[in-house]
């Protein structure tokens, strides 16, 4: 909040509204002004709004430097510019981290989706098992919503994290003429996008909430399988390990999916929080009662879990153990079931249905009852996992490069600075 | 969390589990522990739990003691236990302050259903004036719902803050045959009511956010009227003056409905916090996979949000500033149109409606233009605002006496202690 | 609707407010009445209420019948009673399903609770084995929160499932001193009970909506188990098998959890449509614009998801195939480790970590690992699975005390009708 | 879903898989099918999904006529590939609806920025008057968030409402090499672009479900602000009157802003509807258990919702009656006092106080008390509102350029049928 009012104390004076000396004393004044927080806190709760007495206690700070520059605190400006910059303001670093740690959750799928294009493991579906699909290809398919999902993020970032400027009314009224001069140079000092008025549009700010919560639902996905394949049952797959990581405090032998809890714990709470902000579109007029006031506290939340969940995934997906054996050793638990559909689509449907009954009825292995079904290569093509896997690869070379395309152009908020 | 191990280590001794000299290091241990709270945030994240490096920690410290104590440090508990139960302890006292301040809401409604039952005001549907009603009786439908909803909250609130005590599977594995005996004891010892596990059940936490964001909506009830009284074209009522109260940080003439404001802002973020609850009703098995982790996150914003919102208007309605004058003149200025029900349940829709077309047409009273249609007296009678009241003050009777009954037997938490 | 309409003439002409014979009329005429339901809808969007075109088809028809009569069509009443209370009339029906579902959900884990109480089977917390329990241990967890959530759905209807009859204003103006009885009556004829008027406190239809989304998600909480239970994997309990039940459209082979499924899907749905009357308990003054409105469409999918979830699940546990084989294959195959609890508070946290790692290691049961480290009679007891149930069968009997107690007092809607 | 077995028929003969004249039978079958819905409905709640019951009814009727050609009903796909596409080809037409709507608005609110650049309003703060602002900047406000988030509406039903097609695991297996080529064949058949398997990756449907969301909230910002300036005492504008439209089924004066009602109706459901898409992001493996089964449920709730609420703005904007006299009333009204910011920046903050407070004791306007403090010509142009717009007018041009981008490019979605 400091920030913005040292900002825009600059961006006045460079427009001409005041002598530069004024605003040289509020810039200082604002790089070193210490508050009472609790103070402030109990007056925010009287006044319906932090900014009334922060610039209070700002202008006495100034004043006791200078009462003449005093005049000059907040210029123009109105309670809710000074709440919504400042909170874009926490914002965007914020949203520096989760896009990094959405690119690195990406990289690390992309990778197990390259190194695992022909390790072979069972799809499933409805909890059960279905068919042979490489574990690559599983890879990629956590990384296409990823790769969708990340420039949509950016998009919605870029148009959330710009400078509020309105005053009173909305309309700059306070700077005549020059309104539009003062808010370019008020952006620039805070290195912020200028933007028409947005005290009642809150779209943007809408918008982040859900593709917040979409990039936390997509590591809660990753978080989801994994830690089905961790159940010791399956065991197909393993957090990192590491000293005090999934430990149980009453049980020494187990190994929690402990990074994944962090992903799925955050988006439990993601779609309430997105669902507030999208709640709070339609504020009264040109300043709404008790909308715009909470936002911060939900953008806050939802940043964190995000964070909290991206940073978990990274780390468990980056040293994600995969175990081939024991998707082998599972595939071959299924005695073969899981070539049904190949069978079916082969033979018919009534004479795979029958195979498959007798295959369950005497605990064999379908490839054995179904010998006699085909012609020897054609039996030993449709037994194949390798040979089962449709159009998997093209699908993981398809993904990996929307990927490369996605990934790019991450986002960066330079902390500007006020120019004198 | 300390509470909690103390209690439980003074319970496991009273049981026979082990000595009670190593429940005493135990209990003073807890009572001075100090934790470096930093530190065990960084390993609660590779944990999955703060439960873990909590307990290690205070193990250690126990350990510096006796080494031999340190061993019934967290006996026969799990992660969960001292996780639910901490945030129960954390809980109830925000329960109690959230029950003291919708009594108080409740009771300045109160106040004003009995100060205004002959106070004309005019109801108004869909924004539009609809008929002449006691401000009192207005005041009575702002508590009736407070009247019906208080004892299911306070229902609410006794059966979430239970003890939660069921050790690594739930079933008090660890203390044999004398499980319900320990958790008796352990719940004495923290003044909370024993309960069958319920690590996996989180009905009770749920229905205890929805409680409360109906609370919180109700205060936001009374806000939206205020705040809607208080435009200036309308002012009917105010909130209470004060120094630093309702100021604008750009216009110096503003009286700001800021009370209303945190009502408001409060609602808007309760529903999606109530939901995140709702959510959370299906972890996996014994203990899920990122349902009670987050819980208390939320319990805790919901918690706040109820606490502001019900101080908030308990302190407008307090000190409410009705003008009654105000309220007469709007509803002259409604040129009788108010009375057009009356008019045409008397006469009929259609002679009604030519008559009220015709006082709109003309810009007269209702009044004078329906003169000629009903006998003098009934024509006086009709256009009598106290006489057009209905069963209102019926309703404020029966709303007083539920309240009367629904505001007694406050929620009441004492803070136990271990008794070793 | 035309139900409430045809009792409010009753009502009305019983109270004496006009003559019977005109109730007679509208009552025969809204026994047989039809509407053109398409142009209503057309009408009320105009009208910003179905009950406006509604009242107006109404009128015309007993118009045809006697012009006299059709006066007295929604004599006193405005839109929102009619629209309030065929919602009541609509939804308490539903509520009597719901119920009885939910007692058939509990009935049927009841069942599984008495029968499994030395059945035994692992706790699994995280998605890891933890500690062998007994398997009517964990039906009495799923018992539990319907024990605790079914007197307070009950409660919750019964509050919510009330008479809505305001007229104009909310304060029965219509009827002059003879407002309740009017409601009285009215109420008796639709086998409803009166209430304030409550237009603008949604405070019922909210808690209703909770209490609906907490039974879908108890629901859930089972589906959520049985679906991982059946996993072949783990194979230790199926949903009943049938024709056309849980096939696959491409997989032969599969057997899907089904019933589950619909369990699980009510769920994800019932958080956002129970939020969305959390946040319409602040209508504008008298009544609303927006809120109650669209009330009837949430409550309906609301009902509707309630009513899929519990169906679902009665039917699976009823029929549930419980494999105690694979239970106690199950308990083999974690090697003992699902014993290290209770070894790590024999000896120590310390001791039990080598063993358990020791085991791991030398891929060895922990039982064979341990063996020296205990007397032998200590160390048979201590691996023995029955006895490391601690407190379950004293939980178990709790819960099924509880339940018999809670199911009691079904709800019960009779279909009144009007006296004439 | 008769659309997409018959395009995938022919899809899968085009590619050579099996001959056309199976193709033919099956396209022709699906143009003319006709199916038991209430039985399927039944059966789909024993399957687990509708696809099962509806495929195999399509397949016995296929077969009736040839039962070679049945063989290649539903050939290599799977349920979820037709229930989605399905949703996909209902969702489409739709959107387009949707989005045209959206433009109707946002042209309407264009046409009132354009008219009334020079009408004095008063912009209103937490519902206080603030300052003055030309009417039309209030439309431009309402129409910039339309002008940033059309094209992410856009953008996410783009994504959203693309061809399903994975077969079995979603690898397309069933189609070996040829995958590809039959999905790039089907997308074609039904004019839809091709995409990788979805089936459980749910971040486009979360991201339609949020935009749609925002557009409801944003028709229902204009229903805010019409509906409170609609207030008799406040009168600026009203909803265009009508027969049939606004009324009141009690109170003939009635003129109730219906329209608004509608849109602010639609988006009390929106928020909970959206988290419920935002909340099934991380469905189990390859196919989850309930989170894609319910979307379709949501996905039209929502559609309507918006659909209604922005059909409502339109009627409501379109001929939105502007009381330009009343505006200027209301200003006056307030006595001068919403030019006190304008005082306060000109001379400081103590003065303006101390004028505006005596202004408010001798009930003058602040004009008259202001008058000696400046000079003369300062004075006027100080308390001409006209003079008092600030950037309002840079503001309007702004954002309708931005408008005049945004609208380009309206959604299409032709229908596309089987090419045989």
């Amino acid at each position: 909040m400091a920030r913005f009012e040292g900002a825009l104390a600059a961006a006045g004076a460079a427009a001409g509204l005041f002598p530069g000396s004024h605003a040289d004393t509020i810039v200082q004044v604002c790089t070193r002004a210490a508050f009472d927080t609790k103070q402030l806190a109990r007056d925010a709760r009287l006044a319906g709004t932090l900014a009334i007495p922060f610039v209070k206690a700002l202008t006495a700070q100034v004043a006791s430097v200078s009462v003449e520059s005093a005049r000059f605190v907040h210029f123009g400006a109105t309670s809710q510019d000074v709440m919504d910059t400042a909170a874009v303001l926490c914002l965007a670093p914020a949203t520096q981290r989760i896009d990094a740690l959405a690119v690195e959750v990406g990289e690390a799928a992309a990778s197990l989706a390259r190194a695992h294009g022909k390790t072979t493991t069972v799809a499933r579906t409805l909890l059960q098992p279905a068919a042979p699909v490489p574990f690559g290809w599983k890879a990629a398919m956590w990384l296409a919503p990823f790769a969708r999902s990340l420039p949509h993020f950016r998009r919605a970032v870029r148009e959330a994290c710009v400078l509020q400027l309105g005053g009173a009314a909305g309309t700059l009224s306070a700077f005549g003429a020059r309104g539009q001069n003062v808010a370019a140079l008020l952006a620039e000092n805070l290195a912020l996008t200028p933007a028409p008025t947005w005290h009642s549009a809150r779209d943007a700010f809408a918008r982040f909430g859900s593709e917040t919560a979409i990039l936390t639902g997509l590591a809660a996905k990753i978080a989801r399988d994994v830690s089905l394949l961790m159940q010791p049952e399956i065991g197909e797959v393993a957090e990192p390990a590491g000293v005090g990581r999934g430990g149980s405090s009453s049980m020494p032998h187990k190994r929690n999916p402990s990074g994944c809890l962090l992903a799925l714990e955050a988006a439990t709470r993601a779609p309430g929080l997105a669902s507030a902000l999208l709640s709070e579109l339609a504020p009264e007029h040109e300043r709404g009662l008790g909308q715009w006031q909470s936002q911060w506290f939900t953008l806050r939340a939802l940043a964190m879990a995000a964070s909290s969940a991206l940073a978990a995934m990274a780390d468990v997906l980056q040293g994600l153990q995969v175990n081939t054996e024991a998707m082998r050793a599972n595939l071959q638990r299924s005695n073969g079931l899981v070539f049904s559909e190949a069978l079916s689509l082969r033979l018919s449907r009534e004479v795979a249905e029958r195979l498959v009954a007798q295959a369950v009825r005497e605990e064999r292995p379908l490839q054995e009852v179904a010998r006699g079904a085909l012609a020897e290569d054609e039996w030993q093509a449709l037994f194949d996992a390798q040979q089962a896997f449709g159009s998997a690869g093209a699908m993981i070379e398809r993904v990996l490069d929307d990927w490369a395309t996605s990934r790019e152009n991450a986002l960066s908020f330079p902390r500007g600075s006020p120019r004198l």
